[in-house]
C-alpha cells in the first residue's frame, strides 16, 4: 500500500530521514531471529566495535538503544547526572531547543545561553561561563553538533578548547543527530564525553536506533549518578556485554544487520571519503543559494552545515508553500521552517547515502518550486552554480577508478 | 551476510520474536520517508485506530511508541503513577520478575506476591491484599497476563472480578505482551487500564514498537501521575495527536507500514480465528509433552499457555542442551529455561503467525533432540498426539474454502 | 555482493532495463509458489486480460512469455509466418537490423529497406513497396515502432494508412518494445496484428516477460502458419488457457506478482497520463539537447521519440568517452552508440517510472560529463530550458491534489 | 496482493518451484542495472564459471538463458541436431514425454522406448539398440536423469558404460532439470554432451533460467547442426563471450545476482553435502510412505528418488483429493499425479533448500491428510520412522559446530 504514490522516486532532501541505499534495504529483508542465539552475540559485537570507528573513538563504549535521538537525548543525560546537576547549554534552533526542554523536564539546572536562530555558538560567551564557575557547578556542557533547524554546524574543537583553557571539569555531551558520519566529528581528539546519533540520519538506515558512545569519565560519572533511569540505564547494557549476549532487551536483528551493511558501505567508500563528499554538498547547496539571491539562514560562513541547509525566503513568501508545492507537483521532500523560523526557511537535506545528481535534481526542484509560487528565480542558475563547483571537486568513484 | 547459516528455513519457535509474514516483509522493504509529509498522518491514523481492535477497545486512547517491550512497561508505570505509590504486584516467572525490579527501580513501593514458577496468581491472595487495603493505598494491581517463562496464563477476568467484588478503585494495568492477538483479551470488558505488547510477539513484526492502550481512567490518573518521564511521557503524543501530526519524534515509517500489513492480515483471517488458532497450537503441543511422558512447567491446567508451552526435562537432562542441540543439529531455535527454572525447561514458542505443520516439524525435532541427549521418548509419539487433535479440530483455510 | 558500487542511487537512463518501482519490488519479494495451485489462475487471469489495456486492444489475444524482446520477436514472427513467406521491413537502427537479422536466419524471404540511421520510415516507399506488390507476395509488414538506437519513433497511424489504401492484405506486425506503455500505442485502431513489448521497458519490471498480442486475423494466421517454432507456439498456450490453467511451462510467479503491481501503478496514473508524461521528459529532454548546441540523432520532428533521445556528439568527441565518464564520476547510465553510430551518439533514456527531477538530475550529469570531456557547454543551459517547459507542464501529482 | 492467504509459511512440497532462501531473495531484492555496464560482466563471469562446478565440469561451455527447462531442452536439441537427425530415448513419464513430444515437433526422427511409468530405463534395452545400429544412425540418446513425475532416477553412469560399451559416437543429452545440484551428476566423468537444468529446481531460485551445459562434442556438432535456431542459438552467446559482454540480449541482473548468491550457499555447504542432504530426504520419505502402508511408483529401489516422491494411492482414492486436501486445510502444496498417474500418485517433491523439520513437517500433514479423506493412516507412523533415520543420519550443521 502507498499513500499519495507519485511517479518515480520520491526526492528524499528532508534533514533526516534519509534515502536507505539498496544494500541496507536488502540485508533487513529477514525473517526476525531468536536474539538468543549463538548467531546474534556474532553480529552485535561487531557492530557495537565497528559504530565507534564513526565516531573516531576506541576509547569509549558504545550503546545501541532501540529508541529514536530523543531517547539517546535521555540516555546521555540520565546516565551521568544528578537532579539538580547544573547544565550549561546553548539554544540556537528547534533541536537544541527540544534537548533544553528535556533537560529541564529532566529536573536538572539548566543554564541555557539563548543564540539567535542562525547564529551558532559564541566561544566567549562559553568561555566567560566557564571561567566564573570557580566552583565548577556545572557539571556538563551540552552542545548540538548540527543544530538542524537552522543549518548551523558548531564548533566543537573550539569548545573543547575553551573548556580546556578554563580547566574546567564538565562533563562535554553532544548530539551529533544530523553530524556524525557525516560531519568532520573526533570524539577522542575532541575528549567529547557522550556523543550520540541516531540511525535514520547520515547513517542511512531507518528510524530504530539511538546510538551513544560513552567516554570512561562518563562511565565513572554513571556510577555516582542519580538521575532515575530504567529503561535508558547503561548498566544494563554493561551486565549483558559482560555475559557476551549483549542485549537487556529484544533488539530489532533487521536493524543490526542494516547497520552491519551501512558500516560496511561507509568503510568501502571511506568516512573521509564520506565527510568530503557531505563537504561538497553543503557547499554546492550554498552556491545555488547564492544564485537564487536568496539568504542562508546560516549567518556566518565558519557555521555553515554540510548536512542541511536552512534557505531564507523573501518576506512575502511563505516557506510552508515551497515545501507543500514540491511535494505536490515535484515529488521532491523538503524541511519545513520550524518554531521561530516556521513560515521563513524552508530547509534542503542533503546527507546519507546521497549522490551529485540527486543533489542537483533537487536543486533543479527547487528553482522551478520558487519560480512557481512567484519568486523570480533564473530556472538552471542555481544548477549552474552548484555543478560548475561538483563537476571541479567530484573525485572518480573509487571502485570504478 | 548470514552467520552461521543452515540449510533450509529457521524453525523459529521461541516465544518470541516470531516469523515476520511475506506480507510484512514486502510491506517493510521501502525506502524511508519524509514523517512530516501528508502521507505519514493517513498512515499512522489508521493504524492508531485499528490496534485498538486487537485489544478489543473503542474507549482507550493508544500508543505506538518507538522501544521494546521494557520500554512499554516503563511507559505504564510512570505515566499513571507516582513514586512511592503502592503497585500490587505477582512474581512468578522471568518476566514478572523484570517488572517488578523496573517498578522497583523506579521508586513505587511493590507489594510483591511470590508464586511458586509454574503456578498463576491466586485469586484469594488477590482478594485477601485488597481487602485488608481498606485506605486503598494500592494504586495499582500489575499483572502480566502470560508469563512467557514458565507458559502461565493468569485469568484476567477472575482479577478483575476480585477488584470489582473488594470495590477497590486501583487501576489495573497488564503486561499483554506474549497474549495480545494470540489469546483471549479484552480491555474494555475486562476494565483494564493500561495494556501494552510488543511488535514482535503475536503481531509477528519486527521488533521496534512498544503498543500501548490506556484506559480515559489511565488517561486522567495520568494528569496528576508525578513519576518522571520524558520520552515516556504521553502527554506528548497527545499534544500531536491534537495537530494530526502524531508523532513527537521520528517513527520507523518501515514498521508503520509493517503493522499496517500485520492488521490487515489479522483481521483478514478473523481475530477471534486467529485466538482459536493459538488455543489449537497450546493444545497441541501439551498434548505432545505428555505423549513424550514429561511434565508442564504450568501446574494447572486452568493456566495452560497457548503461546508457548514450558517443558521440564527429568533431573539428569539439562535443558539447555536441548535448546542447543536444536539448534545445532536441527536449525530449530527454541527458548531457553531462565533464571529459576534455568536448566530446568525449554520452552516452545507457538505464537504469531503460524500453521500446524510448521508446528508439527518443531515437535518432530524436540523429539529427536529428546531422543539425542538421552531421553528415551519414542519418536512419532508427540507428533501423533498433537496431529489427532490437529486433524479434528483445524478448519478449511478460510479463503480456501 | 554490489559490483562497483557507487554513493546513492544509479542514474539509470539507458533505454531500458529502466528503473523498478519499490512497489514493485515490493511485490516480487516473495517465495516460490506451487503453479498449479488454484491461487495462480486467480494472478494469471487477472493479468492477461489487464495487459490488453495497455496495447489498447479489447480484440486481441495476449501471450506473456518467459522470455526476452528477442524472443517476443521469434514468437511474433515464427506463429504467423512460414519459411520463405515474404517480409516488407525497414533497417534504420540496431534494433530493426537485429530483427532483420532474425528474420533472415528464419528464413523469410526479407524485403528489407535500409534508411539511413536517424531517419523514419518512409511512408512513400512503403506506399511503392505495397503497391508493386499486386500479387499480394508480401505477407507481413514488419515495423519497429520505436527505434531504441536512434530515437526514432515510426508513425504506426500512418503505415496503416498505407496498407488501407493499397488494400493490402499482408499482416502488420510491431515491436513496441520501447514505445508499449509509454507511447501513444493503439493495436485494435491501428489494427496491428502483433505487438510486443518487454518487461524492462516502460512497464518497469526487471527482464525476464516477452509480453505479446495477436489480433483474430494474426491467430487464424498460426494455423497455417508453417514456421518451427516449439517453445515459442502459441498454441500450446492456447490449450492451457482452454483448461484455465494458463501455463504450459512453469511462470515466475514473482515477475506475474510484479507485473500485477506495475499494472496497477499504471492504471492508478492513467495510462494516458504516463503517455503525457514520457512526452514532457521527450519534449524537455530535446529542449536541453538544443540548449547544449548538440544535434539529436532524429533527422525530422515528426520522428521524435518521447522514451529515448540519441544525441550526436561533435567530431572530435568519441561518444564512448562521455557513457564511460559519466559512469565512473556521477554513477550515470547513459546509451551507448550501437553498431553504425558507435563513438557517435550517446543515449538518454526517459521511460518508464520516473519523474521530472530524475530527469533534471541526469541533465546536469550530461552537462558537466560533456564539459569534463572538452565539449564547452555552459552548465546550467540545458536543466535551464528542460525546466523552463517543465514547469509550465507539469501537473500536480493526482493523488497530492 | 496475496492470493488465498492461509496463516503461516506455505508448505511448499512440490518437486520445483522449490523454497528461495532468504539469501537468495535478499540478493535479488534491488534496481535493475544497466547491462552494458563494467559491473555486469564481472558478475556475469563469476556465475558462468561457478554453475560448472555444480554440473561437475571443468571442460563444458555454460550458457545461462533466459528461459524455462522447455527452452533448454530446445536449446539442447537445436544446437547439436539436425533435422531428421535420429534421437534414441525413453518415455518413462510426463516429463520425458513432454520432452519426445518437442522432439518430434523439431522435426528429429525419434525412436521412442517406452517403458512403463514407475520403471526406470532398462540398460539391456539400451544396448540392444544400440548394437544393432551399426550405421551409426543414431545421433544423440537423450535422458532424463530424473522423470519428475515418478520419481525414478535413470543411472547415467550406467547409460555411459553402455554407450562406451557398444563404441557408439552418439552425443549423450541429459535433462538434469529435477537433478542436478540435488543428485549424484557428473557431467565430465560421464562424458554427458549437454546437460541442462532450470534456476526453479535444487538451485532454488526463480523461474526465469535455463542453464545449459555443452562439452567440446557438442560444441563441435553445433557446427554442422543444421536445426532452426536463432533465439536459442548458442553462436550468438559465443560471440558475445569473446567479446567479454556476455549477453546477446538482455540478461535479468536480479537473477544472476540471485544466482551468485544461491551459488555461494551451496559451495558454503559443500555440493556434496547437498546431494548427501538430498539421499537423507529420500530416504527419510520413502521410509513415511512404507509405514504409510502405501507404495512408492518407483518400482525398484535402483531408481528411487532423492528429490522427489510419487506415492502410489488406493485405488479407491482419488490422489487429487489428497492434493486439494492438502493446500485447503493444511497450506501444504504437494504435486499432483500427472498424465498416466492422474489420479493415482501424488507426489511430494524434496529438494532445494530444505531441511529435516520442514520435511517432518511436510509428512505429518500428508498422514493428518490421507486419514482427512478416509485413508487408515496410523498417524505419527510415516514420521516415526522418518525421525528415526534422520535422528541418526543427521550430521551438526557445519558453521555451528
Amino acid at each position: 500500500m502507498e499513500y499519495h504514490p507519485g511517479p518515480g522516486r520520491n526526492q528524499l532532501f528532508v534533514p533526516g530521514p534519509v534515502n536507505v541505499p539498496e544494500q541496507v534495504l536488502r540485508a533487513m529483508n529477514r525473517n526476525n531471529e531468536d536474539y538468543r542465539s549463538p548467531a546474534m552475540p556474532t553480529l552485535s559485537k561487531s557492530v557495537l566495535e565497528d559504530i565507534k570507528r564513526i565516531f573516531k573513538t576506541t576509547t569509549a563504549t558504545s550503546f545501541i538503544i532501540p529508541t529514536t535521538g530523543t531517547g539517546a537525548w535521555e540516555s546521555a543525560l540520565t546516565n551521568t547526572l544528578s537532579p539538580r546537576d547544573k547544565i550549561l547549554t546553548f539554544r540556537l534552533g528547534q533541536f537544541s531547543l527540544l534537548w533544553v526542554d528535556q533537560m529541564q523536564r529532566l529536573n536538572f539546572d539548566v543554564d541555557v545561553v539563548d543564540v539567535e536562530w542562525g547564529a551558532g555558538i559564541d566561544l566567549s560567551v562559553l568561555r566567560a561561563k566557564l571561567q566564573s564557575d570557580t566552583k565548577h557547578e556545572i557539571k556538563a556542557v551540552c552542545v548540538v553538533h548540527n543544530e538542524t533547524a537552522t543549518g548551523v554546524t558548531n564548533d566543537l574543537a573550539g569548545i573543547r578548547n575553551v573548556i580546556d583553557a578554563c580547566q574546567h571539569p564538565a562533563l562535554f555531551l553532544v548530539d551529533g543527530v544530523s553530524s556524525i558520519c557525516a560531519l568532520d566529528f573526533r570524539m577522542d581528539e575532541w575528549c567529547i564525553d557522550v556523543a550520540l546519533t541516531g540511525s535514520q540520519k547520515a547513517l542511512s538506515l531507518p528510524t530504530g536506533l539511538g546510538i551513544v558512545c560513552a567516554s570512561p569519565k562518563a562511565l565513572e560519572a554513571s556510577k555516582t549518578a542519580k538521575s532515575l533511569r530504567v529503561f535508558f540505564d547503561w548498566n544494563d547494557y554493561l551486565r549483558f556485554y559482560k555475559m557476551g549476549t549483549y542485549w537487556p532487551y529484544t533488539p530489532s536483528s533487521q536493524l543490526l544487520y542494516g547497520l552491519r551493511a551501512a558500516l560496511d558501505l561507509i568503510f568501502e567508500e571511506g568516512l573521509d571519503n564520506v565527510i568530503e563528499r557531505h563537504s561538497r554538498y553543503g557547499h554546492a547547496t550554498r552556491l545555488a543559494v547564492e544564485a537564487w539571491g536568496l539568504k542562508n539562514c546560516t549567518q556566518k560562513s565558519e557555521w555553515f552545515s554540510n548536512t542541511v541547509t536552512a534557505v531564507v525566503v523573501p518576506p512575502h513568501i511563505d516557506s510552508t508553500q515551497v515545501v507543500r508545492q514540491a511535494w505536490k507537483k515535484y515529488n521532491l521532500s523538503l524541511g519545513l521552517g520550524l518554531n521561530k523560523v516556521a513560515g521563513k526557511v524552508f530547509r534542503i537535506g542533503h546527507l546519507g547515502h546521497l549522490n551529485e545528481l540527486q543533489l542537483l535534481g533537487a536543486l533543479a526542484g527547487v528553482e522551478m518550486v520558487l519560480k512557481d509560487i512567484g519568486y523570480p528565480v533564473e530556472l538552471g542558475s542555481g544548477v549552474a552554480a552548484a555543478s560548475a563547483y561538483l563537476m571541479r571537486s567530484t573525485p572518480l568513484i573509487k571502485s570504478r577508478m
